[in-house]
């Protein structure tokens, strides 16, 4: 049976197999020291017999091997113990130099060194541990939204036409003897699934042919959706999300501290409530505190979301903030209005540590009330038929957000590119591998 | 508070107040009768007060209403309790009927029907249940693959060059200015990943452009994928599968017995091991049994599929079973042969009552078996590069599968076209709703 190499130390005078590429081989006089990878971890194996160090001379670092051997008490090495090989099985030998250095602290490489080499620098302990992450990210959102009975859906990727063309552009394939697009957001077939299952949920990639090349977009991203219907009030939409936080910040506790170690990265703060202020009161926040003038503004700038970031932070405690009531004209025709201020809406975004990872809000849920909204944005009725079907046919009052797992992700880990998030990233100039 | 329809007979004698469609109405010379219905069921108001019967007078099915009252013990209402309705407050007004009657048991619409109206046809209880029962296909693959220490990955859906172009055509489209394609199958990336983190699944959306329009063919479906390194026989591939299955169908029974109960019937049989049995076997039990001669074929034919499938739930009290070792001709080309047998490979199939709905088996480890084994398939090395660098790296012996999570579920409700287990789906002919 094979051990791996966390627990290791339960084994201490026994002797056990363990499997793994060769992370780093070393030789001294007639000894070789090989420190194994596993998918736990390292561990270190002293190999003073003849047959097995024969075997192992060949061989260059990512070779997979078998070893046999008896744990030895050791403090300095990984896990406290280290295995005395008697015996070494090779299962994949390499015999070229990898191109990449994958077995230095850190992997110090620049951005596209680690893409262009990606199913390799996968391998460096550092960089699989942002994805152990990743999944921590994506797996408390189902764990939550199952536990509170929302159902998840799988809706298409293609569709005939987008219901947001007005915001960013899309990706078109020819479909047979159509033309169709790649879906940018669910934003239709769940609030169509709140008809029907009332609480929904979905965890999938989604596609924006944006030309914008920066540290915090790709053209291909992983977004996770809820929409829930029969909402008493839209800060219900604000109290889901936080509990999907705080369940997502107890699961890193649980399952990742280590991974945050390897960062040097502490765990998010979360207050017992996440701060709910007004977009105009942020902006009266970020000039009064920080000198930032962006008053009157319909969306903070990148520069007032660090900013009010910092404040929720050092005066609230909080790596998280809701902005709320964004105005009307820059938020998505579907938005409800705020029926007190009609300029504004019930919309928010989420921002943690800086960076918006959620945008959500109440959408409308009765037919004249979408006529009349996408009559004022010259938006044509005809356009939208299969999405405005369902509030022809009753719907409830309901709402919902969308978040990027991957921006979650790096900002969890301070990563400064969000392509460090993403296995095998997309973009204008990256498809490959 | 709003209380849910299925647990209305904890308030009998209590005010409650509940929300939902109207699913039926019914006036009875001054009392309306009213079906209503919210995600978890149905439940039945009496409304004799003259007010509330008079807001109730102009409303169409599928108006959303909230009804406040008091409950009163009911053997013969669904739930054994109906609801003694003192006040209706309107939430949406619907004033034309709708395009299909979704409130008769059963709903009995045609395909094309039922596909066309699907917004409002999947409210209709029987078809969301379906839905139900897919999310618990999907969550069960999660659950059992995450306790087993698998990481869920995300993978691209875009990518320059496709894995298996020999076999299902792929969609194309242009990435700015780059030729793309949809991934058909998170195979090379899947592979990749067990070189970094060993044991990886992914549930995703994959495209494939084949033209053919069966029941149990779309063109867009959600694909579960596994792939497990440092496996010792290619055995545990199977158990890994058989894993699933168990817990997906305790799932089934502790979740979803009533909606089983709504399609009547049963739920799948699986004895303590899934059967395994040869190609070669199962053509030869078929002949004997059946007198459908397909021996020396290098696969089953749709017919001898349902026929061995017979078998095993008559001879072996299983709907499921694994058909393994089929030809290496027939098999993708980094499918690894049987040592014992070259002719044939370490592959499997496993068949749910008579329907394929997994593909899978051991994959080839060493870089030289690839060359080997594409060169006598005159694949260009060079088209494979981004694939077979991981394997001139260092590769456990590993394998997995891939599962169609629709026909799955498909088989659960022995419904006749997959088209009726995909919310939205896309074929030759369907792009909307």
């Amino acid at each position: 049976m094979r051990i791996l190499s966390n627990s290791i130390n339960k084994y201490i005078g026994k002797s056990i197999s363990v499997a793994g590429w060769i992370h780093k081989l070393r030789k001294l006089g007639g000894i070789t020291f090989v420190v194994l990878r596993d998918r736990e971890g390292l561990l270190q194996g002293i190999v003073e017999k003849a047959e097995a160090n024969k075997l192992l001379a060949n061989l260059s670092t990512e070779s997979v091997v078998e070893m046999t051997g008896k744990v030895v008490k050791e403090d300095r090495a990984p896990g406290g113990a280290e295995l005395h090989v008697d015996k070494v099985k090779i299962i994949s030998i390499v015999s070229e130099d990898i191109p990449v250095e994958i077995n230095k602290k850190g992997l110090k490489a620049n951005l596209d060194t680690l893409l262009d080499f990606r199913q390799i620098t996968l391998r460096a302990p550092l960089q699989r541990s942002i994805f152990k992450i990743h999944s921590v990210v994506t797996n408390s959102f189902r764990e939550y939204l199952t536990t509170n009975d929302f159902v998840e859906i799988n809706t298409p990727k293609i569709v005939e036409e987008g219901l947001e063309t007005g915001g960013a552009e899309m990706f078109s394939l020819k479909w047979f003897n159509k033309k169709a697009y790649l879906s940018q957001s669910p934003q239709m077939y769940k609030q169509i699934m709140v008809g029907a299952l009332e609480r929904v949920f979905e965890i999938s990639p989604y596609f924006r042919a944006e030309k914008h090349n920066t540290s915090r977009h790709v053209n291909e991203f992983t977004m996770m959706d809820f929409e829930i219907g029969f909402i008493e009030s839209w800060e219900e939409i604000m109290d889901v999300s936080e509990g999907y936080i705080k369940t997502m910040v107890t699961a890193l506790k649980e399952k990742c501290l280590s991974e945050l170690e390897m960062w040097n990265v502490t765990l998010p703060l979360v207050p017992k409530q996440i701060p709910r202020i007004k977009l105009s009161e942020a902006q009266a926040i970020i000039k009064k505190e920080f000198k930032h003038d962006i008053i009157g503004e319909p969306d903070l700038d990148p520069e007032g979301e660090k900013l009010i970031s910092r404040y929720a932070l050092e005066k609230l405690k909080s790596d998280f903030i809701f902005i709320t009531h964004y105005p009307s004209k820059k938020r998505a025709f579907y938005s409800m209005d705020d029926p007190k201020d009609p300029k504004n809406t019930l919309t928010f975004d989420l921002l943690f540590r800086g960076l918006e990872i959620n945008s959500g809000g109440q959408r409308m849920h009765l037919y004249e009330d979408y006529v009349k909204k996408m009559k004022s944005r010259d938006l044509k009725i005809e356009d939208f038929t299969d999405y405005l079907v369902v509030f022809k046919y009753g719907m409830p009052a309901h709402g919902g957000t969308g978040w990027g797992a991957d921006r979650i992700t790096q900002r969890i880990l301070y990563l400064e590119n969000i392509r460090e998030a993403i296995l095998f990233p997309r973009d204008i100039n990256r498809l490959r591998p």
